[in-house]
């Protein structure tokens, strides 16, 4: 069984990995697709980002689907043949987040294909897996594996919705359009949002977001001033998702949202210089989201019943072992959206 | 020009009324459509319903679109010939409920056909109105004004689902699809409910809450057991809408919602009985809702755009002079849902 | 080692006790004081309340304070010695609840002296106790164990503060002002309600909740209409407690809470006829409120600090030994609030 | 009749003013006493802050308690004589935020000296003051007026408290402690937080923010880690409110506070640089507080009532002809917390 395991910037290897045991509550997958998220990104161009470094050799990703090949023995209500989707997440249960239920800040996260924690958090990026039962989430037959890999980036967007508290007929900006902000896009047009306004710097993602769902798309680069009549009355959006990690949409954003209005930073960045007074004298919140956890059923059941359709988002789907040629056409934003990677598992 | 006053029980009739005065910052408009509410069945019916009662002769009537005929001199960015959507809504705005953003509690508020006051406010089951030009809400070129004249019973969904807090992501059960539990559940589905169950004793409208958004509807005659099944673990349903008036729907809730779920009572009824205990001891939440005002804008917007599509609730079109035939036919839960009436505005 | 044992209605004995072990992360307690509730009463009065029933015998109890006898081996930061307030609350952790963060709604709860499962779960009235570490709450040098054995009752009301959103700077009517609404009352104060008024039947409970916080009380024997002024203007409550059990007063409550205001029920009472049409009509919300969780240690906290005095509510401490003329003075509202029991611990 | 006059930075004159006209629903007040604030420290000193700027003679103050004088002809529930706090909050209540409730975002706000707008707003240290019946909050007779006057910067914290949602049992740690953030300790006490911790780097605040109510304070000159033990578990706070308007402080706060946790933003500040990635992995709330609206009525009740006392942060209070030694204290932190000017009319 083979894996694909970053040792280095640039250095991605097709390695031979050992077969994990299956516990009596676990089931061993056949992975299908794993889609190539950012951070995934960050560590083959960089070796990481911010502070954290791959300090030992690591399986990448952790957006991924798959078939069930064999289940533990004391597992009910799966069996061996099912499609399903996968959770990275494994919180630990037990420490005090997980008991106020804020199982994403989970003081012992096991999170896939992570050089948060050393040693490293192995990935999901591998022929076949040994997952925890409670991580396997049943796909809808008419929904092809690639989609169901959709459901941990599109878990990212509903979360970021929720911490914005309700969209439900509101007016909502989104800045960064890429395949977190597309997905975005698409739950907050299910979430009831009456108006999304969608501001990128290419043409590519403006295109899909407007697939996703989008009322307006604005090209921040042919118009720089595209945002400015919204800064009217005081601001005229609601809620806010900025999704680009650039500082300037994050300041941009403080003049066109209305007093007690919410930003949601989804995108990671470094410092950033904001103006205080402007948030102050708007009453404004800034409000961090970071990964998910009870919402990637939910993701699940929105792909499963066609209420999100995520195909937009999918720009190319390349075979395992062309994967270094997958991390440089996901690095393309012009190119690219969604970069998958298929393992094979379908198939066999 | 004429209206449908309601003398007494039973006694419709379609009186001459005077011409309004138009004021500066008012619309005079013709009426294309009107539907037949609840409360103007009551008034046709009983004469009133709870402690209220027709005390002079009432124009029925809040459910309405138009087209509008003649602009006020102070009025701007509105224009003779525009089809809208007119809200029934009109608060005083200085009131210590208004001015806490809490218009439908208005201390003096005018609401179209209403006998709660005397003089009973007038509604708007006539030939041509005239209205605040806040009132009036621009109707896409492509939306039939029939089903503008939804934008009313939709308001009063939209509102509840703001009352329960959030759906999205959640599993809620609907008791009671008549024309405002149907829109209800078409507002659910596009705020991001994850599963709407929904349940009534008759087909006809348990058929258009499937066609609305449903996953699945119980016919409760059938199946007298319908909801027992989601009483395990606690209950399973995240929040509940009762809109059917019927005690035994609420009790039965009680039993099927989670602990610290939320019960939004839609429905209008006299006294009910509660296990208080349940309630206590699940922690439920017991919430009224009552019209609306700002979801007004949004639900034209929903339906502008189609996010809404509304047509599945009406089963009648009435011509003006057969407006007793109209009552009688909304007055059929088995045979109609939402019956509306054609008041020749839109053909002029 | 003893312990109180109700076998059946008025039956209550001082048994003999097996001595519990000592396990690893527990602790052996020596009781202090035991105050007896409101389920302790009906268990001891009825054998039981609504449908819960004694089917064996039972120790009753779980407001109790006691001094550290003995500390398991792997228990760190407490010692032979130390005075501490004893949580009665030890939810599993695991169900779907718990890892929610909804502790007091643990589908395997063993909450103290409660018959709600077989086998019942053995009550804390009893010389000694063997609790986990996780219970044990530090009393200040100076704060008498008598009054840390208010924790607990406090608890329940710090919960119900919690349940009604924020009361800070509110207008807060509370009605029954028994030993838990005295308790609330005092809870309201420290958190910042502008107003709050108390309603009971009785002298005793009224004069209490004077000292407790209250700025103004109303005997409703002896003012019928005592709360009739506060229905000015559609209800000057912005939230109520309903600490009564009494249905006259939720009845009465829905008339002077505001619209939008909150109704929380702390009483547990049987079936309730309401007006379903006012709480409708002015979008009130009944809530309930159950038990609490972490609120335990914010309530010692409160008491260590003299943030919240309880002692007006204490009217009686009764010996051991006297346990049935305990429950009997218990059980006279006119004549007592809260009667605790001495059971030694301190002394030894 | 005289006012304090600001012409230009350190250019302050006791002018002489027109007598205003009173109006049916205004009244006739001779002020007491004024605090001096920040804003008008900021005028003094630097003629504006920000890009405020004084263009034209403006009178300071906004911080004025008074006895009134002579009351309107339509003004009910009022009389000469009456000891009052005055509210500075004027909004229009007809404007889009005005009718959401949130007054304080009035797009026509006239707050008493106020160069934000152009002609500026005059301000309220002057002898006489005719005001609106609405800002008049009557006093408690045994509340000294220049207590009284505390009602407008407790306000400010009582909105800041606000803003944060809950402080109920909460751990709160308060950074900067001058008369705002010592008011605002006093409201976390009166708010029922759990625990307060105050830092600032001067003595005279911090003993001040003890009396106020806090728990523990933190020199953080002279200990600069003072706060890093609060870091464990990634951050003990569960609100933190910065009130010193200090870049460092801000940051180091996102240190400090839990994951989930709400940062009020209390003071103005230019630009500051903030660890976005900080703020998204542990998804705190970055939270602006402006001014107040229906807090003052709540803060003068408090006062009234004791349930707050502002003795410990009235400093000096100084003659109306001393104006200058005033400001020229009131910008000396290490010597003075809020100064007061005394207008005489008490006296008269």
């Amino acid at each position: 069984m083979r894996g694909l395991v970053c040792h280095a910037p640039l250095d991605l290897r097709l390695d031979a990995l050992d077969t994990e045991i299956l516990g009596p509550q676990q089931l061993r997958v056949r992975v299908a697709y794993g889609g190539i998220c950012g951070s995934d990104l960050h560590y083959f161009q960089h070796g990481g980002f911010g502070t954290v470094r791959i300090k030992e050799p690591m399986v990448l990703g952790h957006e991924v689907s798959g078939v069930i090949e064999a289940v533990g023995s004391e597992v009910s209500g799966l069996h061996a043949g099912q499609r399903i989707a996968i959770s990275p997440s494994r919180p630990c249960g037990v420490c005090r987040f997980c008991q106020q239920g804020l199982h994403n800040h989970c003081m012992d996260m096991r999170f896939y294909g992570s050089a948060m924690r050393f040693p490293h958090i192995q990935g999901a990026f591998r022929e076949t897996l040994v997952i925890e039962a409670a991580q396997a989430h049943p796909v809808a037959d008419d929904l092809p594996l690639s989609e169901a890999a959709l459901a941990e980036p599109l878990s990212v967007g509903l979360h970021a919705i929720s911490r914005a508290g309700s969209v439900f007929g509101k007016q909502v900006l989104v800045t960064g359009c890429g395949p977190i902000g597309a997905l975005l896009i698409a739950g907050l047009r299910r979430a009831g949002a009456a108006r999304i306004v969608a501001a990128d710097i290419a043409e590519l993602p403006l295109a899909c977001a407007k697939k996703m769902g989008a009322d307006q798309t604005i090209n921040l680069v042919q118009e720089p001033d595209g945002l400015a009549a919204f800064a009217a009355g005081k601001g005229q959006f609601d809620v806010m998702f900025e999704a680009s990690g650039n500082e300037k949409a994050l300041v941009a954003g403080l003049d066109v949202v209305a007093p007690r209005g919410v930003i949601v930073t989804v995108g990671l960045g470094g410092n950033v210089s904001l103006p205080l007074n402007t948030l102050v004298a708007k009453e404004l919140e800034l409000r961090g989201t970071f990964r998910f956890h009870p919402e990637f059923a939910v993701a699940v059941a929105f792909l499963n019943q066609r209420l999100i359709d995520g195909r937009p988002v999918i720009t190319d789907i390349v075979a395992f072992d062309q994967a270094t040629h997958a991390f440089t056409l996901a690095g393309d934003k012009r190119q690219s959206m969604k970069v998958q990677i298929a393992f094979g598992g379908e198939a066999s």
